[in-house]
């Protein structure tokens, strides 16, 4: 069984936005044991729609259109499905009743071209949306011989999402053989993917059975393990052989199977030991905390800091000595392991954390007078016993320096709380 | 002349990878006059690739692929094209001597596969990569009477995009009538996409000749403007008279009308006025600071701030009083307006930027003993002078809430630098 996903709608075939609801769809999709061959995306055009949906209805077992389900003369979907299938439109009343029921509740009238939502495909099951005003709809065909399901779906996420999750995953299960599919995601920080598929590449690939994927972001590396198997068990049994197999392999470079952000790692295990956390910021500019803030439930853990932008604020916020600038400049080990022992001691947390860079573009000649190269970061982690730190040149452009200089910062005191 | 793109890769057919090459190309092909009709994307697998060539080449003029160029047994895009056009690969000897060359230069024997990307269809030109091992390629040709540009890019963006627009571009330029764009940016902070569109709409829609699009992301609404016309003077003058027409009736509401982003205005404005900024974030964690410092070259103005995500160290590094947040609690316009003031004064900024409240999920039972309910928020800006405060409650998840309160924050210190 193969799914086609067509996205329907003139903004997605602009520079500006892109087809999302795909992602959701293949996500369901695959947990179903339905893999998507093909996604297109097409205009509201009716001629290039039903060019389309044709296509799709000739290479896919299960095809789904989302959007242009809406009242506008640019809402396409259906007449384009109904000319594909040489099928026709039928103006339900049910729906329009409810309809008119709907704009009357609200005391205003129905605007005329609004009752185009009520058209039904011949033969198709009507799915109701209760976060919108057009209904999807269902029909389970057959197009030269093969059997065929169609799927039509409005396109705004907040409709198209519990629609599909609620009215068409337990029609789409009943429809396919039974299969139980297991899952586990390994994160790793700041190595390189081609290391990390070196390690891990030839354990996975002993496992046929199991789907890996490997993902780079940001200064993440994501190994994603999915099995599928006629119980549950099976599957678990085998995915979990596989990530534990690969977590010893990696050891400490990997920071989370469950798929937590490192953050929330982080404050899991600061919280665990009873540990406060504070920050202070020159490069990263507050990335590090608006990280940590953004996971809930932890401002017990992580009470804040400061973000050392100026020398003055270095001095002024984590008592830095106006000697360790003059001798070693704003971004050095110095003045890193300063702050973080500073910030420590000037709010009182458990632990300091500090990080100090050149983001760029171009090197800064720095308070000792000395010019420091774009990308260079020194991190520093102090527990009033001891401070660590940790020198790394960055490369790219701001963002990117910027992001992995948050990403080893985070890393170093993950390192230190092991 | 309409165009399709085609990305090739079975990880964009997962819920983890999306093809991002079609926004650049689609903008870069936009610019041309050339409107992007159908986009495809497909795994690797030859049969579903030749397929979807064959469609293409028969409804589109121009037909783009991306990604499948690279040595592995997935690169499959040259031999898809070549099935679905008919037509042979030969083997050019010259790349493959440039291949071997740069091997050697690395003291690296080249593995036999890599020679594959060597191959060349019939007729077409060779595209020279100086990012990557893969040559794109360029083909004009003939189908079924029509003229058709096929052109086969690398999938990695840092390849693809300098070799569509150096090898790329002039070429088509050259190919296509003779047309100047223009193009204008509005960008409004916090209203309505309903309300701007109410107040734009009608003035945009008596320019057909321009292109208005409207845009919503976190917290903005954006409206752009194009305009194509023979000359650059005539698309210009159009798109400028429309662009100070939308803007003199959205007046204030615009931060911007050449594209900056909101934390540059504000920079920029400090900056005419010699004026230096700090900041006091507790919901937000640090994110207005790290958007401040995210743009290159301010560090005499934005100085830094602080994270006062305790109460001890809204105490500490912003001298708020006690008496303030057992009073009204640290969610509370007093506190906002004390942490703006104390901010400034504790680190001799001209202007102290201070935000508190409740990021949920869920109520805050606050310092004063008052339950604060989840969206509610309190931006405060202080020159010394006067402090002025604003008080918001949105709605949403955590992110959206922090997001929104970040660019509320922003939002009050560019309405007081008007």
């Amino acid at each position: 069984m193969i799914a086609e996903i067509i996205a329907a709608g003139s903004e997605m075939l602009t520079p500006h936005r892109q087809d999302t609801n795909s992602l959701y769809l293949t996500e369901r999709l695959n947990a179903l044991g339905v893999a998507v061959a093909f996604k297109t995306i097409v205009g509201d055009n009716l001629q290039h729609l039903s060019d389309a949906a044709r296509i799709a209805l000739h290479r896919a077992d299960i095809v789904i259109f989302s959007g242009g389900l809406g009242p506008t003369e640019d809402d396409l979907t259906r007449e384009a499905v109904a000319a594909a299938l040489c099928i026709g439109l039928s103006r339900s009343p049910e729906i329009l009743t409810a309809m008119y029921k709907r704009f009357a509740e609200r005391r205003v009238s129905m605007p005329e071209n609004n009752a185009k939502q009520a058209d039904v495909l011949d033969g198709a099951d009507v799915l109701q949306n209760n976060n919108g005003s057009a209904p999807g709809q269902w029909l389970d065909t057959v197009v030269d011989g093969h059997r065929k399901l169609v799927i039509l779906l409005p396109g705004p996420p907040k409709e198209l999402m519990p629609l599909f999750t609620e009215a068409c995953e337990p029609r789409l299960a009943a429809s396919l053989p039974e299969r139980h599919f297991a899952k586990r995601w390994l994160r790793i920080a700041l190595m390189p993917e081609s290391k990390v598929d070196a390690i891990a590449a030839p354990i996975y690939q002993t496992y046929t059975d199991v789907e890996s994927t490997i993902l780079s972001s940001a200064a993440e590396i994501q190994l994603h393990f999915l099995c599928a198997k006629p119980t549950l068990a099976e599957a678990q049994q085998r995915v979990d052989e596989l990530t534990s197999k690969v977590e010893d392999a990696l050891d400490e470079a990997v920071f989370s199977s469950q798929g937590e952000p490192l953050e929330e790692i982080i404050l899991l295990r600061l919280q665990m030991r009873g540990l406060t956390l504070a920050t202070a910021e020159s490069i990263t500019g507050g990335m590090v905390a608006s990280r940590l803030t953004g996971v809930a439930g932890h401002s017990d853990t992580y009470i804040g800091g400061a973000v050392t932008y100026s020398a003055h604020l270095k001095k002024k916020f984590a008592g830095v000595s106006d000697e360790i600038l003059k001798q070693h400049g704003t971004v050095s080990d110095q003045a890193a392991r300063a702050l973080a022992e500073g910030i420590r001691e000037q709010t009182g947390a458990s632990i300091g954390l500090a990080v100090t860079g050149v983001a760029g573009p171009g090197p800064l000649l720095d308070t000792d007078s000395i010019e420091k190269p774009c990308g260079l970061v020194f991190v520093a982690v102090s527990d009033g016993v001891s401070t660590e730190s940790l020198q790394k040149t960055f490369t790219g452009d701001r963002d990117r320096i910027r992001t992995f200089a948050a990403q080893q910062a985070l890393d170093l005191l993950r390192q230190k709380l092991i």
